[in-house]
């Protein structure tokens, strides 16, 4: 479906192409592709994780955010919700087999920035003095 | 800044916290948490590629979102911008060693949903008739 030498290269026996506006792996990527979700899914790594404790950890999240960014990977099998009959109710999260396969890219892309930050910010200094 | 088990056993040198509201690094994950972002260092992912090749490969982005997410990478020192002076101006982009860092991590969240596309179908069919 796309027209470059690109995607070409890549094998033939894939059905579904990011590339491709129609494709479903789009609509996943869109909600993966975004701060919130690799966040969650980051804080998810090897920690089974309540509500109350994924809301105070991501700063500046809110409520509203995170209960709709966690029924989305619920929804799409990347993480388990488990919800305990105390008063009030205990949720707990947790990934699944299938967040796992995602962790190390979602783990390598959060984190790329803390450990590149001065380079990042030298190449902003010179683009801005280059603009001005 | 944050206060769970979590990033406590992170190591202690790193200055920057992607889970603090206000770290430079929140501004860099909002970039890269996008999913045109994303498509765009893909793309260039062994290869020098025109603006107008971008756009056709990439299906459904717009001209203008486009030129923002490619002036934004530029400005953070991930892609190299180079006009040529033809008539009309041919404009190329490339990855930067800085990008480079990143390549890994991208092209594996990327295109992750290709290969899992089947089982994530299968959660969310399970999850719809929970609910229904």
């Amino acid at each position: 479906m796309v027209t470059s030498e690109k995607p070409a290269s890549r094998p033939q026996s894939l059905c579904f192409n990011v590339y491709a506006k129609d494709c479903p792996t789009r609509m996943v990527l869109d909600r993966l592709g975004d701060k919130w979700a690799l966040l969650v899914l980051d804080r998810l790594q090897n920690d089974v994780v309540r509500f109350n404790a994924l809301k105070r950890d991501i700063h500046g999240i809110s409520q509203k955010v995170l209960s709709q960014v966690l029924k989305n990977l619920e929804r799409d099998g990347l993480i388990l919700r488990t919800a305990y009959p105390t008063v009030p109710v205990t949720v707990e999260y947790s990934l699944k087999p299938l967040g796992t396969t995602l962790i190390e890219a979602v783990s390598s892309l959060t984190h790329w920035a803390e450990t590149h930050m001065s380079e990042i910010q030298a190449a902003q200094h010179l683009y801005d003095a280059s603009k001005g």
